[in-house]
């Protein structure tokens, strides 16, 4: 295990890491643009198969945009950490050909649960929806081999 | 326009014409299975590209299937109502293969804004997620030329 | 230790206990009228110096029973558990004079973490409120001597 | 009607004349420290009767201050405008004695709706709860004889 790593170098890998096998970012096209301990970024251009009749986006897509980045910030510390729950506000549609950008930010950690708070904006610095995380450590490493962080 | 329409029959309706134009339950394999005023279910089968490395579905597309179980029952009078916004809690993993069924209820109505509880269970009957929904309604009909209903 | 209790004897033994240190409960003139495994049931009368100009309760006081019925439910099991969050729908006001019924009842419950759904309504039974409570057990007996319960 | 207020003249002017019949401000004893276009601060001072056995406050009250400092900043324009649900994450708790500051900020309002974040800290700058509030503009005026303004 190389324990020199910095917290910056743990967060990427772990995000590299992450994104391999993550499916579900692939299909929808989504990028992980940067990340760092307890945030991340992700964008997603929003296509022919996620919008309705009248080219709106699926809010459940945007949502999906959002928990991702949300995903990418709780377990930038290398500790296996996933969702117990979230709150979404949609503020402004999203519209086909938009390209999306989730901002995820830390705002509280103690124990094994944590607060994130992630914006969705649009190509023009429009903010589309507020998300809200609540996360839950469990056992494990994201990525075996690096090292832990505590947050 | 046919004026002797029944509830139920409204609501079959503007669910078929939602489902028409609706590319993301499409592209997820959503089937709406059962409406009725206020109401709503519909399945999605957990595939390949719905999880991570472990096998476990993208809480995102849970959200996702939970919010269309949403708009599916909150635009069933046929006036056009979109999302202000959401709550999941997630309570157990969804998996590879899992056949998950949102069931969508109205709790209240009044005026523009409504509440709806969405249940998201698997196969076995176990309630995996559980998501709350604020309707807006705004301006227009879901399907043009059958008559609208006042919730 | 009295190790015969039976659930329904913890839990009444427990809200026992709770209120008779919750000062709040007091001041805001609460009643525990039933408590049961996972559930409680309280109510309030809206006082003077509970409402604005307009006779209107405030809706801190709303959450603020709604939140009792979730403590005294979710520490039924006489393990101390804690509020994580909440969440709260306001669906019509209450009124000066209106006594305010919220019961909740557990939705979930795993390891550490809970779900519980409280409805407060008024004396005519009209639903005004929606609130939903995550819990998190910590260490500690709510009334030490007695016995625990696993949920 | 005076036509020549400044936006932070009708701000302060909405906070007075809502402080004045706001009888459960009065009784919790909080104190409107600031108020601006949007924004508003409170402070409470945690007593006796807002605590539990462990002298811990209540987080029902904990939630009516920051409901509070919402409901300042909202009505700032001076429209009625009232809560439709909040969501509440507690970080930590208050104690007997605390100081606790509720500092409110508009996030977005599109028509009749809006959504605010509040933050609650403590004496030492330690936030304590972060809460989210989602505003209906209803009609009527918070003080007649003074303007509105659109936010």
């Amino acid at each position: 295990m190389n324990r020199d790593m910095t917290p910056q170098q743990i967060a990427e890998a772990t995000a590299k890491g992450m994104y391999e096998r993550d499916h579900t970012a692939h299909a929808l096209g989504m990028v992980v643009e940067a990340v760092a301990p307890g945030r991340a970024r992700l964008t997603m251009t929003v296509r022919k198969d996620m919008v309705n009749g009248h080219d709106i986006c699926h809010g459940g897509l945007i949502f999906t945009l959002a928990d991702s980045a949300f995903a990418y910030a709780c377990n930038s510390y290398n500790h296996v950490t996933v969702a117990q729950g979230a709150t979404i506000e949609f503020l402004a549609p999203g519209k086909l050909g938009d390209v999306l950008t989730a901002t995820g930010t830390e705002r509280h950690v103690a124990g094994k649960t944590g607060v994130y708070d992630i914006e969705v904006a649009n190509q023009d610095g429009k903010t589309i929806a507020l998300f809200r995380g609540k996360s839950f450590r469990i056992r494990g490493h994201v990525v075996p081999g690096i090292p832990t962080i505590d947050a």
